[in-house]
């Protein structure tokens, strides 16, 4: 059965696989200085982002990856007060960590202003605290602003990217992980997405061992179902510059003041597991 | 961008949502007494069996389905010997269950023969152990299988069933699991394949609600991604006759003696864990 055009579709050709969202229609479209920005509204899932023709972000499914990527990271840190995001454009990430009422200074480095400037028009919610007193937001190269942050700037940084290709390849460098390690705190704790266990399990290896090599005594691999992304399985790294073994603060977890729908205590412990074909090869490291 | 007949594409119409496989090749087409049986080759998921349209297995990806519905209720009954396994047509459950060296008796009632004997052609390893001398295939309606099935004749029953509509709608009734309670010995326990947690959370609700309204004395939703069914993300659901919370051997799971690729115990501990939607609604209930 083919699909037409009343389709949007997301083809991995090197994985031979397609996910499609129906449509209902366009809502926006422009080219920025950095890519190709599109806003649709589709049948079920509401308003749908895409950049440069990949998936962002949906109203239907974006809280698993926003609650993932943003509050293991922060349970993981003892008291997280300062919080850099990198990438992150649709401000749904930033958002999550100002839940946190300990948090102080939550900056984000976002390459392209207009993926904020469209998602504050589309997808108001994500955006509900880019005002925050707390919230900075920086529209620059967040390699060159991690390499330029002075020592212990953050005490957690989060890298919500695109995939590791064109501009986004350099977040995934052993290069990248040194600076980030300086500039964070001692108990300085780092969260990168990073893409499909079952698509990418090289690069999840990869980003660990980088992650050590970079000089972050513990590294852990947090597993969570992500619809629109390829495979429908997503994945984020944590590198910890304490040998805690990334554990996490689990009665604050339990205790929290602030409601999600993906995340919770048992969730972040449950995500730590990972599946017998990559602990094999993390535990062999 | 529009998807031509050169991928296999499976749609959702009530979800707005499809994925795709791009083929290389069809292999085999029947109509048989049930349903349209497709065998493909893919060009990156191995072959590829479809039912009347709908993804059921593929090389690539169908261990974690298989070892899901099967290693974490073999684990939560303290001694399994008697197992039971109704549809399964393409014989990956009933693999993993006779990985188990203490199972003496593994039956399997699919309804529709030829599926199991097209899987025997295209999917050989998943039907490796359909010769092993505890294995029995029983080509036969897995409901009236049950309703005639002697009190205390299994230990353990999988419900490895197609989605809840046309036969198999009887699959996730309350009067079908009364039945299985009746079949199952005192330490019983049933899992059934529960849908999507994305697209079917009250399905899973009700599944809960009817498994306990049966007189299983807990009942528990195993979650887990599966990249080629809807949302790509899954589940199964137990119901235990025992009031132990669905706990599992931890240990005996930790030193299995048979090789997996998702399963292990930690693996099994995380699945139990829900998403806090749910988890909300499930204690609510």
């Amino acid at each position: 059965m083919s699909l037409d055009d009343s389709w949007y579709t997301e083809q991995w050709a090197e994985q031979g696989s397609a996910i499609s969202l129906k449509l209902a229609k366009k809502l926006h479209h422009e080219q920025s200085a950095y890519q190709r920005i599109e806003i649709f509204e589709t049948e079920t899932f509401g308003t749908l982002m895409t950049l440069d023709g990949l998936v962002m972000v949906t109203d239907r499914d974006n809280f698993v990856y926003h609650e993932m990527m943003s509050h293991p990271a922060l349970f993981t840190h003892p008291d997280p007060r300062r919080v850099l995001v990198i990438g992150g454009g649709d401000c749904g990430t930033l958002r999550e960590v100002l839940k946190h009422a300990g948090v102080q200074l939550a900056e984000q480095v976002e390459l392209d202003e207009r993926v904020t400037r469209v998602a504050e028009q589309f997808f108001p919610e994500l955006c509900a605290s880019n005002r925050d007193p707390r919230a900075r937001l920086h529209f620059a190269d967040g390699i060159q602003w991690i390499a330029d942050s002075a020592p212990d700037s953050y005490d957690v940084i989060i890298v919500d990217s695109t995939d590791p290709v064109g501009p986004a390849a350099g977040l995934f460098s052993e290069e990248f992980y040194q600076h980030c390690h300086r500039a964070l705190g001692p108990d300085g704790v780092l969260v990168g997405q990073s893409e499909s266990p079952l698509f990418h399990a090289d690069l999840i290896v990869a980003v660990q061992t980088r992650l050590r090599a970079a000089g972050f005594a513990d590294s852990a691999t947090l597993f969570f179902p992500q619809c629109t992304y390829p495979s429908g399985w997503w994945s984020g790294t944590l590198g910890c510059k304490r040998g805690t073994g990334c554990g996490f603060r689990v009665g604050d977890a339990a205790r929290k003041s602030f409601t999600t729908r993906y995340y919770n205590a048992e969730i972040h412990a449950a995500a730590l597991a990972a599946p017998e074909f990559l602990r094999e090869r993390l535990v062999a490291r």
